[in-house]
């Protein structure tokens, strides 16, 4: 089965023109068919400040009201996709930049919660790994901003780690996909202030066993189970590591693997 | 030969939202493969003075700095052509918004003046027709946001007449091309203020006629001269008129057809 590596940027590298710039020269060394999935850092934050637009925040969590929404994706879809796109086709890799919305590539509803309205803030219902094949045959690169809609004109703000997972799932079946979380810590970590620690390789029994033993600090368990989730719906690795050591986590020389 | 339509909104439709409801509802009713070249209408212009940056013109052409350049991005290939691609797929019409710079479709390269620098304005040099022919085989309708790229990472701003005319004719090897740019006259007009007097078919030897007799009025002639360069270079038809008609546009009941 041919390679396919998901691979989810994290906020801090948008932020950083010399980290991003660093990020997508190894992106683009990352020598399989593969998907980039980012979101848009502070930017639309910023640029919701300029326009006097404030943000609402509810448990930590942004509320997505009209405006927002219009700014995300202004932001996302356009200007940060766009100059991912037009960057790693200056590195010879010939990406290609799509939102949910696009060929209905990712459909999502409007969530529901019984006390919350997060506003237009998207829950996957389903990945149309067709079309995602399809266009993998055309170019080796797809870049996903995390906008999805949900098939009745509405765009949905929707999590760029959730995106990132669905995809690697939903592609499961026709590659054997390598999803990676790239963030600002060196990976899974023993002590969560101690960059040293990072555990090489969890599989399910370690994991249990470092929960028993609280040895794995609270904020990391909700992105092993998703991790485990991922490797249940037919992914074959799930890689946490460093933004700025892509390549190495690619090569399983840096961060933690995660595996069945 | 399969028809594909090539598609050229109006910025004013844009900025209508009933207006560009219609159109698109008109649009998703194209029942060929389809492909619509967009612009931004007056949003980018008012976005640009809501932050402060101020537009400048040269001949009454919008010099792209790199702020502009910024915007366009945010507003074309961002809201508007993801807000274009969500409401087609609510049509049921499964479309997929591109810049230039997605799958290299469109190579351009800053514009060059003798005496004026136009800043990140950008002039075809090549339309990938094996791409937008391969995306073509996966969904039935592509958008376009008038944004090129240079090879280089460089994003530029672009004509939307321009790139509509470049796909046209770089497809119709592959289609039998109809290329449509709607406005807002009626069609080509013997007198300008007088919507009912539309020219219905006008071919090389009637527009030799009509601009010997000096019946066709000015404004008219490089649109004219666009679409008969559009013919010469294999496009089977070009037919302008109003963007509220497309339906009867494309069945030939309204507008000027002009062919070779």
């Amino acid at each position: 089965m041919e390679k396919l590596y998901v691979i989810k940027i994290g906020g801090n590298i948008i932020d950083d023109e010399a980290k991003l710039s660093n990020f997508l020269r190894a992106f683009a060394g990352v020598e399989t068919r593969k998907i980039l999935v980012h979101g848009g850092g502070k930017l639309a934050t910023r640029l919701a400040g300029q326009l006097g637009i404030e943000q609402q925040l509810v448990d930590g969590r942004r509320i997505t009201d009209a405006d927002t929404l219009r700014i995300v994706t202004m932001v996302y879809a356009g200007y940060v996709n766009k100059t991912i796109v037009a960057t790693l086709q200056a590195e010879g890799c010939n990406a290609f930049g799509l939102t949910g919305a696009d060929g209905n590539a990712i459909l999502a509803h409007k969530r529901v919660h019984p006390t919350i309205d997060y506003g237009y803030v998207g829950d996957v219902d389903q990945v149309n790994h067709v079309l995602i094949g399809d266009l993998l045959k055309s170019v080796s690169t797809l870049v996903f901003a995390p906008i999805t809609h949900n098939g009745q004109g509405q765009l949905l703000n929707t999590n760029a780690d959730t995106i990132a997972q669905e995809i690697a799932r939903g592609l499961s079946a026709q590659y054997e996909v390598h999803l990676v979380y790239s963030f600002e810590k060196k990976g899974v970590l023993l002590d969560a202030d101690d960059d040293s620690t990072v555990i090489a390789r969890i599989d399910p029994v370690y994991y249990a066993q470092l929960k028993a033993e609280k040895r794995i600090f609270e904020g990391m368990i909700p992105k092993m189970d998703n991790a485990f989730a991922a490797i249940s719906g037919g992914v074959k690795e799930v890689i946490i590591g460093n933004a700025e050591e892509l390549g190495e986590l690619v090569k399983g020389t840096s961060g933690t693997s995660i595996r069945g």
